[in-house]
């Protein structure tokens, strides 16, 4: 699976762009409203058929491209069925595959930083969304988040797969553009070294984050599937 | 070679730190003043032996972390011999090697941008610096820059190589992370679709760009490695 990582400089995020080499069949993962039109153009000018968009979860920050896209291409949006989505074309649930090609996505339910959280996996990567983030991890303090789930989320699912696999997350805020398990388990601020729960829940407690600023248009755009004139 | 993309906010400046798996010999491509401290622990935490600090060109944008990362690690300090570098430990040129582990880094002259601009090669990958950037290419007009150079480097040497190698740039401003020779050759806006150099002259001609913010401080910051307290 071919793997292009893409940015957004005004909310710090990355989309992904992924496909199958042999069938040019296609999925983008995360995309932005701001920047469909650049997503459209390099999926164009790549050849690729796309054929699932997928959504980590619900965005607090930012609106999500899917729709968009959905109607330039007639891809299926994905998300995990805790959503309540009002336009998804897929409701996924854990264990749920995907196909491009040959090449199989697979979901692995990990909530914590809402309660709809989904890790796409792949071969050798795994698309983390909010939940592990390089060195970090997303927050737990809205959209029914939890620190017992993001704790059990990180350390039972996330750091049972292999210590190789590449850890491609939704947002980074220092200029990491990517990371691995194993680094992880060893040097997350989190939850890296066996820090326990009541080390987690401390450290989340009290990270008195403000509020994203677009969160108010941002999760009632993003049921809609960005979808904003409709 | 395992290849690490970081990036730098405030100038959009890409830093790679690339290294042999075997042997964790590494080298740090571009670094950034500003992110010494994060990439030391990033190279710390991979347990890598930084063996090369190479640089791509004198930047005009930013200035350089090699000098204080050199103090902290002894690695040496690459450019290319037109730099006029009062500090570099190896003024390289064209068809030069370096080795990490039995892996190969091999310089390629691409001046347009400056008259010191090195691509370095390894195996499958261009880390092309200000020479070719995603679908666009380094500005000529300051530092010796030309666009008779560009073109030529860009046109014959660059697009000489093989068309699925990949192209990781020094900058980007619209959120593309790589690329590869082939994409460029079809898709770059100044040189792709087998623009005339007429075309070319033409385009970079036009484009009337402000001058660097801190090209005053940078150019003579990097003659000295960076190194701003000696």
């Amino acid at each position: 699976m071919k793997i292009r990582q893409l940015f957004d400089y005004d909310t710090w995020t990355y989309s992904y762009l992924i496909w199958d080499e042999e069938t040019k069949e296609a999925a983008v993962i995360d995309t932005v409203q701001e920047q469909v039109e650049r997503d459209l153009q390099h999926i164009q000018q790549l050849g690729l058929k796309v054929k699932y968009l997928l959504e980590t979860h619900i965005h607090a920050d930012h609106i999500t491209g899917a729709g968009p896209i959905r109607k330039q291409t007639a891809a299926k949006i994905v998300i995990h069925k805790n959503s309540g989505s009002e336009c998804a074309d897929i409701l996924a649930e854990e264990g749920d595959t995907f196909l491009l090609g040959k090449q199989i996505i697979s979901v692995l339910h990990t909530p914590g930083h809402t309660d709809n959280d989904i890790t796409y996996l792949i071969e050798g990567a795994a698309f983390t969304g909010d939940s592990l983030l390089v060195r970090d991890c997303g927050r737990t303090d809205f959209q029914l988040g939890s620190n017992e789930a993001m704790y059990h989320s990180l350390t039972q699912k996330l750091f049972s797969l292999p210590t190789d696999t590449r850890v491609f997350p939704a947002h980074d805020y220092k200029g990491f553009s990517e990371s691995t398990i194993g680094e992880e388990m060893n040097f997350n601020v989190r939850v890296g070294d066996q820090k326990t729960f009541q080390d987690f829940s401390t450290i989340m407690d009290g990270l008195n984050l403000p509020s994203p600023r677009k969160i108010h248009i941002a999760v009632p755009g993003n049921m809609r599937c960005g979808d904003l004139d409709d």
